[in-house]
């Protein structure tokens, strides 16, 4: 059975969101955010203390992009992967990477310092720099998205977990209202999914059953 | 014919270090750093405005690991990549992401609030708050390292050509100095490796060759 451990909202949303586009079967396991803060014995599931950490058997991965991609290429029935003789592998490759390195992490930083640190550390300036990185690179895919339905191969693929994720970051941080049409259309179809609606209800079952708050830190705005 | 867009030590060594670890023909063209702001041309190669832009026929992309990844995939014959049915495939693609999301980025925070940005917008709080972070991911690999020369798959693999990359990089920044043994004997197996010093020559020599200095901007020390 596979295994998830999850903080409402954060990275470990991806793999979830994956699991539910499966149809797998899954445990899910809660966490208040952030995990290595609120429970120190999290550090002997996961030497990072970060969420995601992911069993499957002898498996335990912890990059939320890279267990999208191991998902779709142990189940490649479903069509969320790209092979690698197939054209868009490359565009596959580049976009799960770049869902994670270059749209999610400036926006932890916004996260960080202008949310979660006490007042005398925010950052106002780092918040302003990373917003506007953030905003900078999105807009690099405009073209792409007034063109396309989907990031990569003609359809719905793990790609699109990988950013897909970064834009539900962004609407809680507030940074949708400035979304371009394409990529405020794309992220209006994403969360259509019922796959991704699946998981939403998923994690607010799991924490409220399991005494975790069903609010998410992240939910700030 | 392989292009690959460079600056000296930046994370399209990631890329150029593959290139000389799999004998392929390419053309390097060096940038200074940061690009987008020596170059604004350059905008037109890369609309992100970063390195590594790497192109090979029909296909572009832009984040250093996933290239990594799609060199080895496309050259199964090198060994470079770990097939989806081997052991060690969940390892290969969890560290291809880690080397870049969880060990690059917190010290490309390091590197603009301590070294980039004017004295004025400098940030020693970030610097700090990052250079532990990132030390203290980096020390979750010694026990495997400790066990194991390489990552993954029990051989060199272009997880390894990620992960190295962020210890280059933290050795610019002077944080090798605080590497444990497992991690420090990686390191140096790395570095003693003919197409990683074939890689450092190739960008040195096109440096001087296209007029670009051959110093790095990252080498702050």
């Amino acid at each position: 059975m596979i295994r998830l451990h999850h903080c409402i909202s954060a990275r470990s949303f991806r793999p979830l969101w994956m699991l539910e586009e499966l149809g797998l079967p899954y445990a899910l396991s809660m966490h208040d955010f952030p995990p290595r803060v609120r429970d120190e014995a999290f550090l002997e599931t996961n030497p990072l203390g970060t969420v995601p950490a992911f069993f499957d058997g002898e498996v335990g991965m912890t990059e939320s992009a890279a267990i999208c991609q191991y998902l779709a290429a142990r189940h490649p029935e479903a069509g969320l992967e790209v092979a690698s003789d197939a054209p868009g592998f490359a565009d596959y490759l580049n976009f799960l990477h770049f869902g994670e390195a270059t749209l999610t992490v400036p926006q932890t930083l916004v996260l960080r310092y202008a949310h979660f640190e006490p007042p005398e550390r925010r950052q106002p300036q780092v918040v302003e720099d990373y917003s506007r990185w953030f905003l900078s690179r999105l807009r690099t895919l405009e073209p792409r998205l007034e063109r396309e339905r989907y990031l990569c191969a003609g359809r719905f693929t793990a790609a699109d977990v990988s950013v897909g994720y970064a834009l539900l970051l962004a609407s809680h941080l507030g940074l949708d209202a400035r979304f371009k049409p394409g990529v405020r259309e794309y992220w209006t179809r994403l969360q259509a999914r019922e796959a991704f609606q699946r998981a939403l209800k998923a994690e607010q079952d799991a924490a409220l059953a399991q005494g975790v708050s069903p609010e998410t830190a992240m939910a700030i705005r």
